[in-house]
């Protein structure tokens, strides 16, 4: 089963190791990981989706609670949450034809171009796993020539936060 | 000096660990990093941005060409590159004139409204650093009840790819 977790860490170094090699030791690859400052510079929160195992899982959120940096760990799997991404995509666009198709693609699933170039667009797009896939799908037969993202983040829906220290 | 990295690396279990022990095991601290797959299922893409001295950044350099699983790292300190992250802000807003203040700053700065409760909205903005910090300053004192960002995506400008096996 996919698993969503928000983890918030103290902001010191070989925090992020520790928390990749509770993963790792238990063979468990992590589908998307970021890490980033909160509002507060000494805090950092961690979202990480991973599949497998749920009472491996359990395990590993136990652990984490122990580590010595940790100051939450929720898991919002089940919970209502919103969870969303960005991808950067340089698509190549050299005919005018294949131009204006992908400005087509851009406003239909209003998406930027952030950067252009003679014979490329770049593109932005936010948004959940489908939409970021139908999108990519719709401009994988006109070549994709650079790729990156962000990884998932997740907010709780309506009027709950993760972001109290607990 | 801030570094950002981009390491194409194989999707292994474990891979994650390596890379950011290489960091704390010099006593760097990782600013933001991201990692997803990429276009390819067997291989994942990693952003990083640090800070720190230039020659201990070199021998990671070094030390990341040199992990197992390493498949190209490219440093794009001092390149022309596209910095983008996304935010995920869930602001207080009640009254009517709270509201009416939230929708006008999400209109100047071109975020998007995607949650709504009775007493909160749950925005979404992308940009660089500084369009970022500017949208959190102005909503700093409405109350911000929960925060989550990605941490830095990059892609070179123009027609170059960072996706090339090498």
């Amino acid at each position: 089963m996919r698993h969503t977790l928000t983890i918030l860490v103290e902001n010191e170094s070989g925090v992020l190791s520790r928390v990749a090699g509770l993963f790792s030791g238990r063979g468990f690859n992590i589908e998307s990981l970021t890490v980033a400052e909160t509002l507060e510079p000494d805090t950092s929160r961690m979202t990480i989706v991973t599949h497998g195992n749920d009472q491996i899982i359990e395990q590993i959120i136990k652990q984490l609670h122990k580590l010595i940096n940790t100051i939450k760990v929720t898991d919002l799997t089940g919970e209502d949450f919103i969870e969303r991404e960005m991808v950067m995509i340089k698509v190549s666009a050299s005919e005018p034809n294949a131009r204006a198709e992908v400005l087509r693609l851009v406003e239909v699933f209003r998406a930027k171009v952030i950067d252009v170039s003679p014979r490329s667009f770049t593109l932005e797009l936010t948004g959940n796993e489908s939409k970021v896939t139908a999108f990519i799908e719709m401009l994988k037969p006109m070549g994709i020539k650079d790729f990156v993202r962000t990884g998932k983040v997740v907010l709780q829906r309506g009027n709950k936060a993760a972001k109290s220290k607990e």
